[in-house]
C-alpha cells in the first residue's frame, strides 16, 4: 500500500482506521494500546501479515504483554476474510455516511479523554458537524421501559435544551432515549444518536424513521462499521462514547439495574457532571435516579435551566466545554486577541468583556442581522432569513446570547436593547 | 416566694419557668441570654419588680445591651396582668397536661443545642416520655397543601419508621404533617406534635381528634402555655424545636416558599441530617424538596430504610442519637460496663458485642419473653403479652433488634434463631 491517497479519497491512515473498525471490537485494550505507539496502517499490516508489530512501553514490552498481543492478533485475524477491500471500505461512505478519525477537524477532542479506550474512528451519517454539535451538548439517557412521566419530562427538557442551543446526545433506544431525541428534533435542534451497530442498521427497527430524522437534522454515529449488528455487550461499550462526547450526562428514569446507570458511571469516571431527574418514589423507574443522587452525588435537576447552570457555571453559555481541547479556528474568532479592545472603540453591548458587533465572525453577524428590529423570531425563521444552516444558526445564537447581543423571550430570540449608546447595525 | 415547694407540686424554678412561658414569646433572645446567667425565679421577680436583674457577660454588660434588656422588661411586663397566679399556673396541669423543664429527667438534651434559643420550658399533653420518644425520632414535615402522592408517601414512610421503633415528630398541620402523624399512629408508634399554640388549643380545629389520638399514644407539646392562640410568626419560631428535637429532618413535599423549608433550614443550621423525599418534577409541591437536595445538600431519601441508614450510619439502631447528651440510667443498662464479658460466659446471639440474655434489663427481658416461640407477633400484641406500655415495648423491640435477639418479618417481630448454641430462655 502506498502513501498516496487511497480509493474514495481516503488517506492511508483513514483507510486503515476504517479497516480496524471492521476487525476489532471497539474498546479492545490491546488495540487501544497498540494505536498509542504504532500508526494505524502499520497495525493493519501487522494483522494482515500475522506478525507482531513493533511494540513499546506498556504494550508488548514484557513476555506477558507480548503473549496478550499475540492472542489479540489472532482475535482480529478471525475477521480478515469478511473485511471489504479498500474500494469496498471507501464505498461504505455513501448515502450520507462518512468516517471521522482522530486528527480530523470534525473529531471531538472530548473523546481523547477516553485514553486507550478512545474510538479507533467514528462512522457518521447526517448533516451536522460532530465536533461543533458536541461542544455544547448534554447526554440524556434512561430507561427503555419509560413511564409516561419519564417520556414527557425527557421530551420537555430536551426540547428546552435544544431551544437554548444545546445539542442532545443519546443512544437511540426506545423510551427515554427516543423521547430525548424527539424533544430536540421538535425544537429544531441538533441531536446525536450514538448506536451500538452500524449507522445504516436500524435498531430498534421501529426507529428507522427516527434515525432518518436525526440524520437529517443532526447525526447518527457509531464505532461499528456499516452493516454491523447490535449485541448486548456492544451497548455497554457504546455507553462510554455517549458520556465522553457530551459536556454532562442526565439520567431521566432508570430502574435499579438500568443500563443508563452504566452511562452514568462512565460520566462520573470521566469527571464529567452527572445529573439525574427525580420522580415519584413510588415508581421503580425512578429508583436508579434517586440512588445515584443519594449515593453517587449526582445533581438533582428538574429542568433545562438546572442542567445549563451545571454545565455553564459562570452563567455565560460557553462555546466549548472546559477541557474540550483547542478551539477550531472558526469557532471563536476572538480567541486570538483576548485583551485587545474592539477596533471601533465602542463599548460591548452585553455583559462582561464580549466583542462589539464589528468583531463578530461572518456567520454570527448574518444571524444577528436576521433578527427582527422589533419582537422575536424562531430559530428556523432566523436560519431562513440569515441563509445559514440550522447547525450554524444554533451555534451563533448561543454565542450571541452569551455576549449579550440577543436574548430569548416568549416570542423567540430578540435583540437585546443596549443600556448605553452602541454602534449602529452594520451594513452587511 | 419561698424556696419550698409551690402549689401543685411545682418547685420554685418550675413555677417561674411556667410563668415566663406566659410572659415572653419563645425564642426571645433577651430572655434566653438572661436565663443563661440568672435563675428563672430571679428573672421573674425582676419582671414583677420592673427592675433589671443582675447581668453578666453578653447580657446587660454594656449600655446598649442594658437598654435592650430594659425594653425587653417592658415587653414582658405588658402581659403581667394576664398572668395566672401560682395556683392558676399549677392548675393548668390537668387533663394530662404537665410541664417539662430543663433539668427534668424528661427534658430532651437535644434541645440544649439551641443555646440561648432553648425553650424556657415545654408544656406537654400525652402519655409518652418526651426524652425517650425523641431519642430515636425523625422530624417529618411538609406542605399543608399536600398532593395525594405526598400524603401517601408521608403516611407510608412514617408508618414504616414507626414499625421499626422510630418516633415521628411533626407540626400537627394539615397535609404532610397530618399524614406523618397518622402513619405513625397506624403503626402504633409514638408520634410527637409540636404546636405553635397551647397544647389544649385545637389548631387547626379539624385536628382536634387527631391531637386527642396523638396525646393518647404519644405527645402533644408546645412552648406556649395552655389556652394560647397560634399566630403566623409562632409557626416559624416553633419550627426550630421540631428540628432540634429529632435526630434528623425529612421534608416530604414543599413548594418553593413552604414553611417546611424553614424547619429544613433549622435542621441544617443545627448540623443535623437533612433529608428530602423527591417527587415528580412536574409537581410544584416537590419543587422545594428538589431545590434543597440540589442546593443545600439534603439527602435524597425514598423510604424509611434510607432515613434510618442516615441516622444510624453503623447499621445498628442507636438507643440515643449521637450528641444527645448523657444516657438516662435506665435506658442503656450496658453503658456502665462496655468491655466486660457477660457473666454467664455465653456468646451473644446477635451481631457485634451485644449482651447475652441474662444481661438484659427487666423490661427488655419481659418483651423478649413475650415473643412467640414460632412465628411473629405485632407490636401491640407483644405489649399486651409483656404487660408493658407501648412506649416501653417500642424502645425494647428496637434495642433487642439492635442486639440481634429479634428481627422483623412479614408476620411482625420474631425471635432470631441463634446460629450457634446459646443460653436457654430464662425462667422469668
Amino acid at each position: 500500500m502506498s502513501r498516496a491517497t487511497s480509493p474514495g479519497g481516503f488517506g492511508e491512515e483513514k483507510l486503515a482506521r476504517a479497516a480496524l473498525t471492521y476487525l476489532a471490537e471497539p474498546g479492545d485494550p490491546a488495540l487501544g494500546a497498540l494505536l498509542g505507539i504504532c500508526p494505524p496502517a502499520e497495525v493493519l499490516a501487522a494483522i494482515r501479515a500475522d506478525m507482531l508489530p513493533r511494540t513499546g512501553p506498556g504494550c508488548g514490552d514484557t513476555p506477558a504483554s507480548r503473549a496478550a498481543l499475540g492472542r489479540a492478533l489472532g482475535r482480529w485475524r478471525v475477521r480478515l476474510p469478511g473485511l471489504p477491500d479498500d474500494e469496498g471500505i471507501a464505498g461504505a461512505c455513501r448515502g450520507g455516511i462518512s468516517l471521522v478519525c482522530p486528527g480530523d477537524d470534525e473529531w471531538p477532542a472530548a473523546l481523547d479523554q477516553l485514553g486507550q479506550a478512545r474510538p479507533y474512528a467514528l462512522w457518521r451519517r447526517g448533516n451536522a458537524n460532530l465536533r461543533f454539535a458536541c461542544a455544547r451538548s448534554v447526554a440524556m439517557v434512561g430507561s427503555r421501559a419509560a413511564s409516561g412521566y419519564g417520556g414527557h419530562v425527557a421530551g420537555e427538557i430536551a426540547a428546552d435544551l435544544g431551544e437554548r442551543g444545546w445539542a442532545v446526545v443519546s443512544g437511540g433506544a426506545y423510551g427515554i432515549d427516543a423521547a430525548a431525541h424527539r424533544g430536540a428534533l421538535a425544537a429544531e435542534a441538533i441531536t446525536v444518536a450514538v448506536l451500538a451497530c452500524g449507522v445504516d442498521y436500524p435498531y430498534p427497527a421501529g426507529h428507522a424513521d427516527l434515525f432518518q430524522a436525526i440524520a437529517a437534522q443532526g447525526l447518527v454515529i457509531s464505532e461499528w462499521p456499516p452493516g454491523r449488528h447490535p449485541a448486548r455487550t456492544r451497548f455497554l461499550v457504546r455507553n462510554r462514547v455517549i458520556a465522553a462526547l457530551a459536556c454532562g450526562t442526565v439520567i431521566v428514569e432508570a430502574g435499579e439495574r438500568s443500563g443508563a446507570l452504566n452511562t452514568a458511571r462512565h460520566a462520573a469516571d470521566l469527571g464529567k457532571p452527572l445529573m439525574a431527574v427525580p420522580g415519584p418514589v413510588t415508581s421503580a423507574q425512578s429508583a436508579g435516579c434517586h440512588r445515584i443522587i443519594r449515593e453517587w452525588g449526582a445533581t438533582c435537576v428538574t429542568r433545562a435551566g438546572d442542567i445549563i447552570e451545571m454545565l455553564s457555571p459562570l452563567g455565560v453559555p460557553d462555546a466549548l466545554a472546559p477541557g474540550d481541547g483547542p478551539e477550531p479556528a472558526d469557532f471563536s474568532p476572538w480567541a486570538a486577541r483576548p485583551a485587545e479592545p474592539g477596533p471601533s472603540g465602542s463599548a460591548p453591548p452585553g455583559p462582561g468583556s464580549g466583542p462589539c458587533r464589528d468583531d463578530l465572525d461572518a456567520d454570527s453577524a448574518r444571524v444577528l442581522d436576521a433578527l427582527p428590529a422589533r419582537g422575536g423570531a424562531g430559530t428556523s425563521t432566523i436560519a431562513v432569513t440569515a441563509g445559514v444552516d440550522l447547525d450554524t444558526v444554533l451555534r451563533c445564537l448561543g454565542r450571541l446570547a452569551g455576549y449579550g447581543f440577543i436574548e430569548r423571550g416568549a416570542g423567540g430570540w430578540r435583540l437585546r436593547r443596549p443600556t448605553r449608546p452602541g454602534p449602529g447595525r452594520p451594513g452587511g
